[in-house]
Order: structure tokens, then C-alpha cells, then sequence
């Protein structure tokens, strides 16, 4: 984790930044480790302070290494005010005005606040080996969960109950939900953030299955579409069409390919089948600490994909009042290609 | 619901404000009864409006009544810029930098953006009948927990186990964890927010026991201490101090009582009893749609307690390296006491 501190510090650099204020709990436990409530850390060149307040001292003494702890006993904001020279960049993105406002109050003469949000979550796009294991540790148990689920079945049962047993299996086998689980059978799933319900699952119904797992706080995001008994001709040729845009848009992932690019390949496949307007939502999004990070897939997206980055490959199509089909894998970008974290077979599944 | 937009109309006559923008997403399900992770509201004199996306046009339209709903389909800020005059209040002890900016880039002209944070959550302080009744559905099924975590037994187990256990078990009775349960024992009973770890309760610890639920979007939040055996002289005296104090601080609470004189009825008996460096926390909170919200009891808190607020009422003592008790209650203030909401037991529980 040692190595986080020093390539912000780099970037510090490059954006004639004196120091960094990093107030966002995420981007607290990148740097430092810390998985407590409330902390905060300054990275400027050779100096790494982190600030709790006296409820985690202890915890603080055992998750962060390599900054120098602080407990804050008096004023939060005036106490990191005191550390802060020059040029400060903060994380405005999600400091609140109210926040921003104390501590212009408080800071010395001279010291500049600087919007600098996104700092962190630039150096956050690539993992590095331990990130990556722990990402695939919950995939691996996400996987598991889907195999679960499909043994016990989808016909007769509700989706929330579906959802909700998903959900306790992955408590059971260690971790958390990455999100709530999303099941939407037939017409509901053309909803693409449909709330599990109480709706009985049909036989010859298409099931959207969105789940992910969360395990040493970082996540996995896959999706799979069961038929509970054969979905009929729209079904299949829908699944059909969206499990070829997704295989098409995989081939497309490597180091240097552009996200609206890598997009635009699923889209090309999904459009040329007549469904261009059934595809309401760009193609994936970078997964870690948490299941929507950057960088982004979908029309527009500038980011250029790197060696390392965990991204999902998500395309879908949705036919209101009928059905809704989505596949999602999630890979780590390699310097030619990817490598895929999802091991669940991809060929439509029949599960009764 | 409607009542809470006629009420938060009111507050901006008195606080000389045109308009007021909401887009904290709890304050925007107070007011609306929207559950989605994308809405923000618009109340003005007579004007009720709603936004959302297109993800969740269908779920506003089941959830929220009473507000004009707009889905908006391109710029989120500057769609809801285009419907603010004159003086404009925002949340900005929740609005990031970054959003205030952009929105004043989309403001008309002659419209002025003012610091209004905390009016939706003062309006909350308040619960009506629907919310008071929501909130002791979630007592009653946490208490249920609790009682049915007393016949498991917790000499034996470890923190984790017990923890995680209720949990699931708040769960399986149709609600979620208001927060992660704490389950601190012995030494670990000293640390008022232990993460529940591996280490195996003993006979004869004292075992704090911190749990909430969640119902309907409203929040529990009680805490009890059990014994496994004879917790030994120590122990028994440290709670009946803290039981003393607990039961003083309860006779305090009624409409019009001021936050910081109910936390020292409780400060005042356990400093009697030597401990009064070992009370590191404030009295109590408010508790609602969050678990921790508006008023506080404690020292320096001079908010003034109305009737249909619901506080908790939690002081503890704790010995480093030795035990911790606290004992916590949450109640509705009435015109000339409280109704207590916690049905459990409050003398010492022996449970191996």
C-alpha cells in the first residue's frame, strides 16, 4: 500500500500541487488502509499524515502503515488546517460547500485550496496484485453463488426471493453484496434497475440476474440472463444478438483501446440487428473499491484502457412490457487483450 | 407525505427564501417518498417538483404523490437550474463543490444561490403517526433478535459469529442491519466502536451488544449489555453505575428539556461514581430515516426536545484493557416524559 502514497505524490507533482487533502473515505482506504468512518489523509513530498478521531486510534494503529497517525481531539477541520502549506489540493467532488467553507476559515496565510477531485480515482484505474486478488476472490464467490442459484431453480419462486437468498449465500460464504441483487423475470426485465418483487417467476420466462460480491471491500459486478424453459423465438434471437455484441466488445478490450471505441463495437452488433434503440446504457464501467468506478465504456468516454484496469462488458437490450436480456462479464485489461474474471458459461441456460 | 412539502413551505417564508432545492436523497424521501438513487425536488410557494431519470420514471410515479414529476433526459443541472428564481436555498452541508459550481454556471439571471443545509432535516426531528410507526415495526423486530440471540447463547462463540447471526436474522424477519451490529466482549467491551473480531467469548466477560434494524426506511438503534457468568465485583458495579445513570437520564427527558441538561443527569451520576473520564460519548441522538439525525443529547447541545422526537438515551462507561457497558434506549418525547420504544430487560442478563 506504500507505493499508493508515493505515485500520488508524483501526480502532486505534474499538477504543481504542494500538498493533497483527501477527505473521501474511499479514497482514505486506497491510500492508507483504513476502513473505519471517519479519517482523512495530506500526501505532500515525504510527508504522509493520516487523521482519526480517538473511536479508531486503535484500529488505525493496526490497518495503516507508512503515515504518520494523528487523532484529532479538538476541531476536525482546524486540526488538519494546521498541516496544510501552499497549494492544497482538495477532493471537491465530494467535499461538501459547507466543509470547504470551515476550512478556508481556518487555513494559514497563503494557503490555497485547489480543486483537485479525481486525483485519486486516477491513480485507483489500474490494480495492482493484491487488488486483483481480491478482486477475483469475489468473483470467484459471486460464481459460486450463481451455481447455487441455479440448482435450486427460478420457476415458482418470487424474484425477491431469488434475490434475497443470493444475497444471504454470499453473507453465508464470507462476503457482502456488492449492491442488491437484481432479478427481473419477463417483462420486468426490460427495467434495467428493477427492484426484485413479488412477482412469481413464469415458466419460458428470461431472467436478468445482476449480482455481485464484495470481499476485503473490493467488489465484482456480473450479470446473467437464465431462461426458465425456452423463451420462444423473440427470446433466443434477443439473447442471440446480445451475446454476440458482448463476445464482439470483449475482443475489442485491450491496453490502448478507447472506451466509446470499445463501446461502439457492441452497439454496431446490437444495432445492426434492428435493437439500436434497446440498448438504454453505455457498455461497462471500472469495478474495485467500488462497482461503478472509472474508467468508463459508452459513447463519449475519452478514457484510454490500461494494462490492469478492471472494467465490465455489459451490453443489453430491452423490449418494454416484454423482456430484457443483459450479459456482463468483468475483466482485468492486459497489454493485448483481457483477462476474464467471469468463469459462468454464457450460452443460454435453461433452469427451471 | 404531502404535509412535509406544505410544512418545508413554510420554513421558507421564514427563512426569506424563494425557492428551496433538495437533493440530499434522504431529505428527497422525506419529502416525496421516492426510494431511488437519483431524485432531487424543487418546493416553492405552490410548487411541488419532482426529478428524476429515466431509470426510475416508473418507480416515481408508484412512490411519489403530491410532486409534479419530471424525468429529465439530458443535463441534470442545468434541467433543474431552468425551474429556480429569486433566492434559492441548497443543502450545502451535502451539495459537493464541484455541483454548486456547476450549477451556478446554469443559474438564470438575478437567481441567487444561499446556504439553507439542515431545514429538511429540522423539518425530520419531528416524526408523525406513519413514521412513529414505522420506527417501532424495526424495535420490535430488533428486540426479537435480540431475545432470540439470548437463547443461542454467548459463552463460546465468537463476536463475529454472534454479530453476523443477528443480522441474518433481522433479515430473515423482512428487515435490514439500521447498521453492522457491534458485539464487543471482556476487553473488547472498552472499545465503544469494536469491529466484532474472531476472538471467542468467554464465561464471566461482560458483552456489549449494540443492534439496530432497518423497516421501511426507518431505523431501531438499542444497545444492551449481557454477562456470561458472575462478570465479577467490578463488573456488576460498573453496571449498575451505568443502569443508575441510564434510568436518571430517562426521568429527564419531556418537551422542552434542553440536550446538554438530559446528558448531564446521566454525566452527573456516573462522575458521582468515579467513572466520569470513562463516559468518552455524548448522551443520545435522534433516530429516523437515519440512525443517527437531529437532535443530540449532549454536552453543549442546546437542542430543546419537542414532542414526537425519538432520541436515544445510551451512556456507558469503559475500562481499557478491562470491560465496557452501555445501556441504550430509544424513546418518543412526549408532552411530559417519553414512551419508551425498547422493550427488553434492563438489569444485568446472566447468559452463557
Amino acid at each position: 500500500m506504500r507505493g499508493r502514497g508515493d505515485r500520488l505524490e508524483k501526480l502532486l507533482g505534474e499538477r504543481e500541487l504542494d500538498r493533497m487533502l483527501v477527505t473521501d473515505l474511499v479514497n482514505v482506504r486506497y491510500l492508507t488502509g483504513f476502513t473505519g468512518t471517519n479519517g482523512a489523509c495530506v500526501c505532500a513530498p515525504g510527508l504522509r499524515l493520516f487523521f482519526t478521531d480517538f473511536r479508531y486510534t486503535e484500529r488505525a494503529a493496526s490497518e495503516v502503515e507508512g503515515w504518520e497517525p494523528i487523532t484529532v481531539e479538538g476541531d476536525w477541520l482546524a486540526s488538519i488546517a494546521e498541516r496544510l502549506e501552499g497549494k492544497v489540493g482538495f477532493e471537491d467532488d465530494h467535499m461538501s460547500v459547507r466543509s470547504l467553507e470551515k476550512l478556508k476559515e481556518k487555513l494559514g496565510e497563503g494557503v490555497e485550496a485547489v480543486a483537485a477531485g479525481g486525483t485519486v480515482e486516477r491513480l485507483r484505474r489500474v490494480k495492482d496484485d493484491e487488488e486483483l486478488a481480491a478482486i477475483e476472490a469475489a468473483s470467484k464467490l459471486a460464481d459460486a453463488v450463481w451455481e447455487w442459484s441455479v440448482e435450486r431453480g427460478f420457476a415458482g419462486r418470487t424474484e425477491r426471493d431469488v434475490a434475497r437468498a443470493a444475497e444471504a449465500r454470499i453473507r453465508e460464504l464470507g462476503g457482502d453484496p456488492s449492491f442488491p441483487a437484481i432479478v427481473a423475470a419477463g417483462p420486468n426485465g426490460a427495467l434495467p434497475h428493477a427492484e426484485p418483487g413479488e412477482r412469481e417467476i413464469g415458466r419460458g420466462e428470461l431472467i436478468v440476474f445482476d449480482m455481485g460480491a464484495m470481499l476485503d471491500g473490493y467488489c465484482s459486478d456480473g450479470t446473467r440472463t437464465y431462461a426458465s424453459g425456452d423463451p420462444g423465438e423473440e427470446g433466443r434471437e434477443v439473447y442471440g444478438v446480445v451475446l454476440e455484441a458482448q463476445l464482439a466488445a470483449l475482443e475489442a478490450v485491450k491496453a490502448g483501446a478507447k472506451g466509446e471505441d470499445v463501446d461502439a463495437v457492441a452497439r454496431k452488433v446490437i444495432d445492426a440487428a434492428g435493437y439500436g434503440k434497446r440498448f438504454g446504457h453505455g457498455l461497462g464501467h471500472g469495478v474495485g473499491l467500488e462497482v461503478h468506478e472509472a474508467p468508463r465504456l459508452s459513447p463519449r468516454a475519452d478514457d484510454v484502457l490500461e494494462p490492469g484496469e478492471v472494467v465490465t462488458v455489459e451490453p443489453g437490450i430491452y423490449l418494454p412490457g416484454r423482456l430484457g436480456v443483459r450479459i456482463e462479464d468483468f475483466v482485468v485489461v492486459t497489454e493485448d487483450g483481457y483477462r476474464n474474471l467471469s468463469a459462468l458459461p454464457k450460452d443460454l441456460q435453461i433452469v427451471e
